[in-house]
């Protein structure tokens, strides 16, 4: 199985409005909640491509639960997550009809004891046992230690499990430091951590930072791969309008889907970016049109580029 | 005991953000919940005041459950909600810091089915026959027949029990000719319901429509009081600054306190008015300043109106 760690998972919650006037009151026309956090969203993403896929990480108080049961009503992912005593956070998405703009609002999350991040990591180390890849995604709630995903990379190295490592900041940089197997950041959080906006040099900078591989999401230039082997940027055949959220995260299912997949980088990188393109024709993260994906797929250009300056 | 009902209760969610940007995302810096609804609100003014104060209506879902735990713990309010299938609603009340105004979204509600709605005519027939007073609150969920508020108006007259009904639009005018005893419009219902703008006009028009007396919320104006007895109209000693949410719902709890310890109409308007204007100094709808209230309660000046024109 492929294993996805949520630390800060979210009960994420649509409204639409037929338009959003600050400063009034709204009659919201539409509903909707899904389980989300980008873990979820890749696993979700690998189990429709067929793979087994477990997510772990926190999950609390009765946003928790309601995440919890759509996991399992609406979803092929195995639940793993670890209970906690403080609620799972919201996140509020308000679509705006008249534009389709949307204005998101996205709660801190739960305070993490030092008791529940212990027994987190018992279940991980346990979870890692049967995993044959990880990936370790998003942002951190309150009271989770900031080196955390350095922590569970060293955890998955021992263990044997390649790591792929999705966060943004001071968690991704220390996390550097225990050498995953692969970080993909986007053009913006290169550019935090390296201080270049030039996303070859960056791209390199940042293996130089401890990452073996590094895949960075260019949004509609496609996706840069600079790896030991080689490094190749690809771009989706024609452009494709729609919502880019959790395009990133399809990428990412794709990346650790072609990698237990033992596929050569160049069809792993294709992969990951018809998935990121098909996930933009899609409704929600986490979903993807399997239709644009195998329409894409075969049209993906793979360029080489420079491994070293 | 006071009764208070409220059919569409709800999760009030408030965020406070450093400013609202439109269509773009925010981390929410502070989040609180409370029980919402008006009735809700009425209740717990009730119980602040020494008064017994139960409250039915409905509550479902997780939603549901995270306000039944807050009735109980945060409040001296009596629970006695309906379980029903859907989901309690949720409100979002965006606070922008920079500007303190506020953002409102409202969810619609859940659908309720016949057979809930059924249970519930039960259970609030029962609860009538240990009521000295009701007040009938708020908009209506989704499945609830509009002519609710005349059905229940007529059970609670049946029973003997005084009825306080603040509503709006079809649920107050189909209210209105079950007869309560006292109908609560802001001066846009007064409006809406009969067309004029004039308050002592409008109020008049609507005891002809079957209220037999009428309490219109007038904002920093105070409020006009027109009954079999007389008319008065009563404002607060000096203006007060803050937060007019929750301030008619307070007003509610004022006049049915006075209701039932048998107060003057003029008395119940003071205490009206000089709760109402206590809520606004108090940081959220359900809760008023006491040093407030009692120091403003021995100036509220009341002056006779016309009671016919």
């Amino acid at each position: 199985m492929i294993l996805t760690v949520t630390l800060n998972a979210a009960l994420d919650i649509t409204y639409r409005v037929p338009r959003l006037h600050p400063h009034r009151t709204h009659r919201v026309t539409d509903v909707a909640e899904r389980p989300g956090g980008k873990g979820l969203n890749v696993a979700r993403v690998l189990a429709s491509l067929g793979h087994r896929a477990v997510a772990t990480g926190f999950a609390g108080g009765g946003t928790g639960e309601a995440l919890r049961a759509l996991l399992t009503q609406e979803t092929d992912v195995a639940d793993a997550l670890v209970p906690v005593g403080g609620a799972t956070r919201r996140t509020v998405a308000v679509v705006d009809e008249s534009t389709g703009d949307t204005t998101q609002l996205n709660e801190p999350g739960p305070t993490v004891s030092p008791a529940e991040w212990h027994t987190f990591l018992g279940t991980y180390r346990e979870l890692l046992g049967d995993a044959r890849a990880v990936a370790l995604c998003g942002s951190l709630p309150p009271g989770v230690p900031v080196d955390v995903y350095a922590r569970l990379t060293r955890a998955a190295r021992t263990a044997g499990v390649p790591v792929l490592l999705d966060t943004s900041g001071e968690p991704l940089r220390r996390g550097l430091a225990a050498r995953p197997d692969l970080a993909k950041p986007n053009a913006d959080e290169l550019a935090a951590l390296t201080g270049s906006t030039e996303p070859l040099r960056a791209a390199r900078d940042t293996r130089r930072r401890g990452a073996h591989a590094v895949a960075a999401s260019l949004g509609a230039d496609g996706m840069l791969l600079v790896t030991a082997d080689g490094a190749w940027q690809a771009a989706p055949p024609r452009r494709i309008a729609g919502n880019p959220t959790g395009a990133g995260d399809s990428a990412v299912a794709g990346l650790l889907s072609g990698l237990v997949e033992d596929l050569p980088w160049p069809e792993r990188l294709s992969r990951a970016v018809a998935l990121s393109a098909a996930t933009v024709r899609a409704p929600a993260a986490g979903e993807f049109d399997p239709a644009v994906y195998a329409e894409l797929l075969p049209g993906v250009v793979v360029t080489d580029r420079p491994t070293a300056a």
